[in-house]
């Protein structure tokens, strides 16, 4: 079995997440008579500070949901210029929705705030209308970054003077809720709707949950159904999602942790890693003149597996499967690219 | 516990599935690694005589997926005008695929084909390109019909004959493949892409197959992103998808034989009753003196659950869970209401 | 020169036109500065009793963007099932607007407004929302077809009670109320907003307008932008649009008479022709054992232009440069195609 | 009379212009029978040195037809971060053509190759397809700057490595040629499609000219259509727009000396003032301690009109109504407005 630091969506269910799957009652839930996902749909609601929760397939569904209920063809969206809305999900927002999306570079994923007010558009008919602004925290591609509850809270004072809305693609929200030591709650304070994955760190099989007013998901349903997202016995799907929220946020700091260590050990190899966070760790592989590819390739014949985000860099993402011997081992491995003589020895 | 016979989504997955779902291997479906979801779409694509096949959230993402597949914005598609895909999906093939439906009132739910052969549209700067031609079987609003294989072959030599491809909505194919007492096969020769239900009278709680050549399918999976069904540990969802296909479709036919039994009754209560080909039946409530809700409402009061179809019309749907006695027990309501003083005799 | 019947938008300017269309005075109409665009809103406003209108490059785009004004992507649209919105403009509300179409078969025309009641969705998650309704007056498939004040207001009636608000193709609709005898505020009152061509017998060389609320008008000038119909100086097209729709009306009458008397010379030929309301007749080709195509043809061949409407149905359009002499040569040539002997002598 | 440097698009024909417009032969050019409009496009192809070209009303039509014609719903198309396509169009590329926008900063307008390439998608289920990328010259946000022909070449190479066409919004492209002293086809020759505005700089009250292959225009046709903005007899638009083309082009020259003279007089009264190269001189007002709406406003009160382009920078276009006179008096009324007492004097 390879060292799969490739992402946490290949987690697999707990053993209690996988009883609670088989014993989960379930009904029709396009008809709203599944209880499963209707207790789902309720802790998430409370755990995440809104009025309302709907349980989605994927992150990018919960995305473009909101996206669609936010919005009308013909809008705008400000998003940052690396996030995951905007760069790994097909350019939906255009394709589903008919918005145009409006990029700002982020700080480690934060939108600057003055940048957000510049962005938005005034009243003139060569314009679209600024109609959301999406932030993503922690962010993906800044490196598993925190968005600091300040940053949001600032990007949400301009919104509202604006009276533009905002969405959250909280992803891996609970990673930077754990990093702050604070609850979601003091994050998403500062969205209007909120899309958390069950199935990352967490370790759901499948599915997200979208959050936000009694109003908005009531409209996201109609959304949902659209896109195909409208299931039946989806119970038991829902059943390990409700374990995901409840019990397996805490243990995310041991991801943290040893993300940490792994960054601190291919730093003492001179390699140039971002700043760590969380339990995603960018690596520049070009100092150990490779190209991401090479560097993944000789990785994966010493049974490492990562992915590349540019040419040059490859991020290693940590999770509930990897040990404080995973890690060694994977430095290890990253050594003995580094210094094939050293490393036969 | 209501005798419901709303619909056959209804259906609670078997012991058996249970098992296979808690004992599936999983792995992470984004990345192509799931085992499970992976055999799901070779049995899926052998049984229904494709090359490949996709594993999707529901009809109503197998549907679209496939529009989105075969047409690009500005094109037309011709479909029966009472179809799930023009009438029970939320107008989504305009609102995502940007196409416009062309509708032609079948016979009982077959398209005529001279009638889809005028509606292909002739090379003109006013027109749209007829794109797609779309049929469904059996047909859920035309009563659970069944179009005839040779009703879907001039219909797929017309297309044929104008290079449109053709998309079989077969969320019951299984359900007229036995009342026809042929393979399915004998259905998918005439169409280029199909979908299927699982968690219909086949009873998995979710999920489609979606099936088509080798590009169709490829192409398809980077709409399924799109739309967020894109799944990760999804093989979970699958086992029961595999058990659906190949252990639970010969027992369709008992359905069929209770929606019969069902359809004699309600005639001798001197009730209107759509032709019965397969596990629905649609019922006029207009003789009884009663609006279709009215009819439910007393239905309902007397512990059985039916879906209104249009102002009098019932609609009444067979499946795992409804066996000889609930039909005899909901005859007895419905004579009960229609006789209030006979029944309570 | 041929005798050129095949529809009224290939009428020239009149001299008066192009005199004032010279001495016009213009000015940037996207900075709202041309004098002679506004005055023709004004006067459109004023003669279709609307609060505001719109100068549009054409009646397509005029439609489109009141489709585009009053939905949003994802509602549904009822229409006629032969209406120029639904049938000639390549799709463009499903391509542009994202909206489904719900045709509906009218009665020459005419919406029947029973289907029209059945036809608006009621609140169901699995339905796209009802928010327009389109009429077509005069009907151009339908044979320039008069639907009657009557008919019209009953329609509104349906919509209104259903909020759902009515828009009205009237790119002939001053040849309804000729035909009527009526103002065209006795059409206009029964609609939310207006479409009418400049370009069609009324003889301006482009443009349509389109009217409606103050609000509507204002949010349709941000959708004209977006299709690219702000233009600059567009006073020298809006200069005889004023002459249009000040001048032209009345004369509207002697085509309706040559249309008249080109139908009757028809059926003396024993041919079967559609009723005439207005400036068009259909006739059926097939009597004369001949497809349009062929008919066409042959009376091309003697210098005469029409349209084929149907495999078997040819479209004349009598306008303002067709003479009753035309009109006497036309019914020649089709004699001379029907009795070829007999016309020879 | 104010001294209007708002745009050049506030340009009224030339006597010669409306003597053409008065004595154009049209015809009806949805039927492709307009002379005028026919030779125009000629003209135009040969001009741009592409094989076809097509009359639409706007830049803005053309450039979305453009993009409309090169892509699909689901495509990705690159651009320069304050392109007119993204800034300036409504948000249609996303509205009506579903594509999303990759915005790149470009330097002085022009587009990095280096930044073009990276942005180019690989093929990836979680991308977009990138379909299309646009450039712009003169480049208007960034100044009228040119975007010199090796940084054009250098951007196609990119383009053609990737398989990727090229669209040009030359909504000014007359003015880069003639800074550049050549010939347009010295820029076309590095674009697959290009969009050449007559309503600007050259004169015409309206309309432009899209250019490319036969294949593309043909297909641009429909499109056209879609977006309502087939016309009639609009040769008497067309012919004004051959003058433009053939008799306005090298007369360009004389804006950009008086732009120049401009902004060296704007320099000398201290105020900073982007690089000019065209008809557009960009001055920030913040060095006289106004906001760009506060020095427009004393600006109109002495007589001269202008626009904001942002919060402290203030654009002035010269065109064919402009005279050295003017721009005398328009530094003038700068100087009063920067030094009130001393202007009294």
């Amino acid at each position: 079995m390879p060292i799969d630091l490739r992402s946490d969506t290949v987690t697999k269910p707990t053993d209690a997440m996988l009883r609670a799957m088989y014993e989960a009652e379930a009904g029709d839930d396009v008809y709203g008579e599944d209880p499963t996902v209707n207790r789902l749909e309720r802790v998430a609601a409370e755990i995440l500070g809104k009025e309302d929760a709907l349980f989605v397939t994927s992150g990018t569904q919960g995305n473009q949901v909101a996206v669609l209920t936010h919005c009308v063809n013909g809008d705008e969206v400000i998003l940052e210029a690396d996030s995951h809305l905007f760069y790994y999900e097909g350019g939906a927002m255009a394709a589903l929705a008919g918005v145009q999306t409006r990029t700002i570079a982020g700080d480690r994923g934060a939108l600057p705030p003055q940048e957000v007010a510049k962005a938005i558009r005034g009243v003139n008919i060569h314009f679209p209308r600024t109609r959301l602004i999406c932030m993503e925290n922690t962010h993906n591609r800044a490196g598993g970054a925190v968005v600091r509850p300040e940053q949001m809270k600032s990007v949400y004072e301009v919104a509202n003077r604006n009276n533009v809305p905002v969405h959250l693609d909280g992803a891996r929200l609970f990673n930077a809720a754990v990093a702050l030591g604070c609850e979601v709650t003091g994050l998403t304070r500062y969205t209007d709707s909120v899309q958390v994955c069950l199935s990352k760190g967490l370790s759901a099989p499948v599915g997200s949950v979208l959050a936000g007013s009694r109003a908005f998901i009531q409209e996201a349903r109609w959304w949902r159904k659209k896109l195909g997202g409208g299931m039946r016995q989806v119970g038991y799907m829902a059943a390990p999602g409700i374990l995901a929220l409840t019990e397996m946020t805490s243990r995310l700091a041991e991801d943290h942790q040893r993300a940490h260590d792994l960054a601190v050990g291919l730093q003492k190899l001179s390699l140039h890693v971002e700043p760590v966070e969380t339990n995603i760790v960018l690596v520049h592989t070009d100092k150990a003149g490779l190209s991401a590819e090479q560097f993944l390739a000789k990785l994966a014949e010493k049974g490492v597996l990562a992915v590349d985000f540019d040419e040059t860099v490859v991020r290693f993402t940590t999770h509930r499967h990897i040990s404080d011997q995973d890690i060694q081992n994977t430095l290890a491995a990253v050594e003995a690219i580094l210094h094939p003589s050293r490393s036969t020895g």
